[in-house]
């Protein structure tokens, strides 16, 4: 028999309580061990629930309970659960979280405490919710150098850019039926803003390369900017925008990481990445592209990979899982503006033939796009490969000509 | 330092040797060892190779070292494969394989030696070549019931059904280009006939059922007599055509498994897996759809899979993985013929203003579909769905109202 504590009896939280009671049988089998639920915590009642006895608003019931050996971690924030998974940690209770926040902004120090510790610190569901991925980059991809992940690792936002690309929806009135449906906050900001995807994709660069990316060092652009003009351009391109959480690792051993939407051609596996699913790629240099697919969040997809990571904590008291990064050098993220991209552009002039020589003689060869019911004077057109700081004087150049700029989306490479 | 031999050099040996060699820091990074091979058994002579030193022709070379704890088999085949792997685990020494057959159809005795023995019996590369699926499977997923697998589990194929509905080649124009491409084999059988997907979908399904189940006992369909008509109302339809590996859990305990082409709803995830690509849906109560996708096949994406199991393997050598089943009873395997399913009938009749009625009297409410270039009293349509017994009754039912049938598709659900 082995004793946990459940911290947080909310959407994840609940839905751990309800796998675990779902499927006891399946998991003592794998477990090999009975896993007992001997408290939860949340400062709310739940009276008409079976388990409601086990219920503790007092987190020090957990802290000093020595029979509980695994704290599971579903709060979410910052505050208190860095603490309350810090003290679990030094008081020798392996811990399995949820929380992205946590891990993105203070994995490397909890890393290194479970380590000191001998404890597991595991997190397969702040990523991907209910798709394997932490565990599948960890181990299976050991024998292969990860050169580049990309995924679209926001449901919410994907949402919304699939009823723009369907049903031709703006921006607002797509994220109003998100918001409907329950798939977008009230304040929606760390969805439709990026920051979500952004402490994904560090969680992700961190395991992969070793050391921890703290998500201030990340250059992240949202989506409310894109409008169905820029949907349009994009089909026009032949492709799809997608927000887009990537890393790169290069020659010299730094990274480049951005988050921001980008023009994903159809034919890419990522493309077809639709609704609240995520998609995330992992190219290596011996496997090539490998594509993980599934839904990104939602109560039972996230709960039942919390809960695996506990099964995989009871079958790993002897042997700790391999599950580590260090902090990084100040100068281990490169400038995301060294990178080499494409973008499609879209502007708008009084004279559009000369501000389409304009452009000719500012990018070189370009490709010209159009769309239906275009405003008097309004293009876009696709550039060729070049960093990003050449495109921004180029941009800037096209500005002085007076020529405006809506939007500059870069075009994906995977 | 850790020992290991490895049995055959042939593509996928090859392989694990460059990438043993090319990935040296990280590995040993990530095995907290160094791995170091020690003998290559292969009757042929390298001696061009750096490594020649290491080649044996003796079996016996590699069983009586006490030296090696971990032996690679990747010789491909039954005999002497199944062999020497029952030796070398008798002998306390892990294996990791690639070869599928032998996992398919020795799978539960060997299994059952490693567990005896405490040692490891790894096998990720056996299936979906570089793409995680074994581990994410027995372990991501612990936390939920697998309702369903289905699966592009072979990439040659794939490539010649790509070819043919995209380049609208006949079957044997198509299997000749991926013979020329080293895609095929000369003797084509074991892909085309579909033998190779039944042994990969063998393992998955005994993996994620915990029984074994034999490739003979499960009805398997290739793609030889598929035609560019069959690929056309197949579009017509609105889906494609792929080869499918698919098991399905029963409330019963039992399960439904079954290797046949199937159209595929162009919407599905598994519709955009095209050429040498192989993609795996696995259906969870908990997680939903989860898919991954990847190069199925291939030297360095097969031999990185290999090595990360020797690595995992060293990092067990005192907690074995629990990677197990056992023999199943001989009625575990339902009648495929009680599977329900809709399908695509292609037919021909002298009169076919008749044979529409009489298929409509038959089948009931079905949707009509048209090809471009049909020939005079050829169409194809749809039905609803029913079980297999069914369709078969009613398909004689046709044939001895002088409708000629030319083929019928599953149709698949997911």
């Amino acid at each position: 028999m082995v004793y946990i504590a459940v911290m947080g009896h909310g959407v994840v939280g609940s839905g751990v309580m309800e796998v675990l009671t779902t499927h006891v049988d399946s998991i003592r089998q794998r477990a090999k061990e009975e896993i007992r639920v001997k408290h939860i915590l949340d400062l709310r009642e739940f009276p008409e629930l079976p388990y409601a006895n086990l219920f503790t608003k007092n987190f020090e019931d957990i802290l000093n309970d020595d029979e509980v050996r695994i704290v599971v971690e579903v709060m979410g924030g910052l505050n208190p659960a860095y603490d309350y998974v810090k003290r679990c940690l030094l008081a020798g209770k392996s811990v399995v979280t949820s929380n992205k926040e946590l891990v993105a902004t203070k994995g490397a120090e909890l890393l290194k405490i479970a380590q000191e510790k001998n404890l597991n610190f595991l997190f397969e569901a702040s990523v991907g919710g209910g798709i394997p991925i932490i565990r599948p980059i960890s181990q299976c991809l050991a024998a292969n150098d990860v050169t580049e992940i990309a995924g679209i690792l926001n449901g919410t936002t994907n949402f919304i850019l699939t009823k723009m690309i369907r049903d031709q929806m703006e921006f607002s009135d797509a994220l109003k039926l998100a918001q409907e449906n329950g798939y977008a906050e009230r304040n929606p900001s760390a969805d439709i803003d990026g920051l979500d995807v952004c402490r994904k994709i560090c969680i992700l660069a961190s395991l992969t390369y070793g050391k921890h990316v703290y998500p201030d060092s990340v250059h992240t652009e949202g989506i409310s900017g894109i409008t169905m003009a820029d949907v349009e351009y994009a089909d026009a391109w032949g492709g799809v925008i997608k927000l887009i959480g990537r890393v790169k690792k290069l020659e010299n051993g730094k990274i480049r990481i951005l988050v921001a939407p980008m023009v994903i051609d159809r034919s890419s596996q990522i493309a077809g990445v639709d609704d609240v699913f995520n998609g995330i790629l992992v190219r290596g240099d011996a496997t090539g592209d490998v594509v993980f697919y599934g839904k990104g969040a939602g109560k039972l997809p996230t709960a039942s990979a919390v809960v695996a990571d506990v099964i995989d904590c009871v079958k790993h008291f002897a042997a700790r899982k391999y599950l580590f990064w260090s902090d990084a050098d100040p100068d281990y993220v490169d400038d995301y503006k060294n990178d080499e991209t494409a973008v499609l552009v879209h502007v708008s002039a009084a004279d559009p033939t000369l501000a389409l020589q304009q452009v000719r003689d500012v990018f070189g060869e370009i490709r010209l796009l159009a769309r239906k019911n275009e405003a008097p004077g309004e293009f876009a057109f696709a550039t060729g490969v070049m960093t990003e700081h050449k495109i921004d004087e180029k941009l800037d150049a096209l500005r002085k000509q007076e020529i405006v700029v809506y939007n500059c989306l870069r075009i994906s490479d995977f």
